[in-house]
């Protein structure tokens, strides 16, 4: 331990928040652990880590308290009966939920005079305390800026807003890339792999197409989607269109399902017939938004 | 020119035809060039290429000709009429197709007494001549070698294996990937739009998140797809289960249409009924290859 780093107590010691608290014991920080079955405890006191015996006495022994449960109700089972004791604590809670229930829980925070940051961990715990991976935060600047120090033995830390619930509403929308990325992966997979070919020779290609090619796809189209206006310079939906049948039409003749393809070509068509022919596939955000929302 | 670089012909001066081609120009290579409609010869010529007056006449001025035109019946249209002065020549087509139009174009070449290699261009035209973009090549390995060193001039070569169909098989599988990723990043865009975050502010982040934890998943779950077993050490189909309810939840909260995540969980829903619950996302392969081919 190293008496210059910031005290830290972790609530919740399950593979996530294990994780976090022997990313902090590698930093020299003292951690104070607590988790509902004492058990887990045990591989982080051999690493130094103090054990505290009740919530209470978790909370009370660091001016900083990382809570990371299974989900929010979770949360509230642990922390309301001792609510009193976070006032002029600060709580970071890395429990997954929604934007709403970040407001929620940072309004009852400040109920309780304590400081609240929301966060959300984007990494396994493997990737815990590795530079590379991004810790989202969201709530007051002030109270994220004096704790980054000590947030960034986690992970890189990003702040992103004032809006507690920004966290939450990017840790979402990051995984919903995630599914839709990894089910396409694996849509490909299918389809090479009934040629014969292993998804670990595939992959490696794969893996350079997203991070050579579709990455500055997706930096030009972010602009157009800002600007409201979808220049078909470099690829049209109408070509997209003509271009997904050949890969519906493979991975038929293969007997891979299709229902993500005929998914995408639907939201293709959907482009076109609001009359996106022409724009490129940052158009179809226009399709994706709610009708009302609709310019 | 460069008289020690290979001639080439290129047939086909589309906006990818005509990006080849001053590629190969840009390296001093010796180029011919042909277009349907001639004018768009014009810039190239002021590059330095020669314009052939008739298909014939481009073919014999190169020992390799590249074709790059919209699609296969518009190949056959322009080199079925002069398909004997193939012969003794490399033809290699990077018109995109399925991998059966590569296979018929590789024995229509045979019969020809031409040699052929299938392409597929993974880049736009901006991207050509970059040596971080990929060509991908299949057919003969000893066509390929010869050839590297001029084909190196478009992008960074790789060769897929030896039926011509692979580069058209890869191509496709890499265009569903693309467009699901590019779907899955709209989706998010518009979720994190709806609270007034740009597309630039979000996409960094989402590229990071890509490039830096999404590919290490791929990279773990090949090894599981390779291997038919989906340990779910990391994250199972259950959490995410859970997890996708979020998106979904949010998304719908903010009019955001949710066709994508629905049938992502629809598929996960399908994973966990048989049997996959606690097993990786990987294990969503089992579902979305055909009935006849589960194990
Ligand atoms: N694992 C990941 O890859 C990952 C990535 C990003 C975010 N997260 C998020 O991190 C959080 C924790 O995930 P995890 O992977 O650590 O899950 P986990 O291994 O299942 O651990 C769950 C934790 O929540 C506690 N808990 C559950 N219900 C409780 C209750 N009613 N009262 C008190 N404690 C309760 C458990 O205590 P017991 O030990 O007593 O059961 C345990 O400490 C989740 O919100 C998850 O979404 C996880
Ligand atoms: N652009 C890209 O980003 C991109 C990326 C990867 C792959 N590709 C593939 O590259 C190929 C060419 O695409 P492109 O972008 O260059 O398309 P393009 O700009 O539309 O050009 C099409 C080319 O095909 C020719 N053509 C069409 N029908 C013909 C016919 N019946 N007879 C003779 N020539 C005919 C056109 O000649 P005219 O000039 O006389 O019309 C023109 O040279 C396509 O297979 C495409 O899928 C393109």
């Amino acid at each position: 331990m190293n008496a210059e780093q910031q005290a830290v107590t972790v609530v919740g010691l399950g593979s996530m928040g294990s994780a976090l608290a022997a990313a902090l014991l590698d930093r020299g920080h003292p951690v104070t652990v607590w988790n509902r079955s004492a058990g887990k405890a045990g591989p982080l006191v051999d690493q130094g880590a103090r054990p505290a015996a009740t919530p209470r006495e978790a909370i009370e022994a660091s001016p900083l308290v990382i809570a990371c449960v299974l989900d929010y109700d979770a949360l509230h089972t642990v922390l309301d009966p001792v609510a009193d004791a976070l006032a002029g604590r600060t709580l970071v809670n890395l429990t997954s939920g929604s934007p709403e229930q970040a407001h929620e829980a940072a309004a009852w925070a400040r109920s309780h005079g304590a400081d609240y940051l929301d966060g959300a961990v984007m990494t396994t715990p493997p990737g815990v305390g590795s530079p590379e991976m991004m810790f989202l935060y969201s709530g007051s600047r002030s109270v994220f800026d004096a704790h980054r120090p000590t947030l960034a033995a986690l992970g890189d830390p990003l702040y992103l807003g004032t809006d507690p619930g920004l966290a939450s509403l990017y840790d979402t929308a990051l995984l919903g890339l995630m599914w839709s990325t990894m089910t396409g992966w694996l849509h490909g997979t299918a389809l090479v792999g009934a040629e014969k070919t292993p998804a670990t020779e595939f992959t490696p290609v794969a893996i350079r197409w997203l991070t050579a090619a579709v990455t500055g796809f997706l930096t030009r189209y972010a602009a157009q989607v800002d600007a409201g206006r979808y220049p078909g310079d470099d690829a049209t939906v109408d070509v997209q269109i003509a271009a997904i049948e050949h890969l519906i039409h493979a991975a038929a003749a293969r007997g891979v399902d299709n229902a993500l393809p005929e998914l995408l070509k639907a939201a293709m068509l959907r482009a076109r017939a609001a009359g996106h022919g022409s724009d490129s596939y940052a158009s179809l955000i226009e399709v994706l938004k709610s009708p009302a929302e609709d310019k």
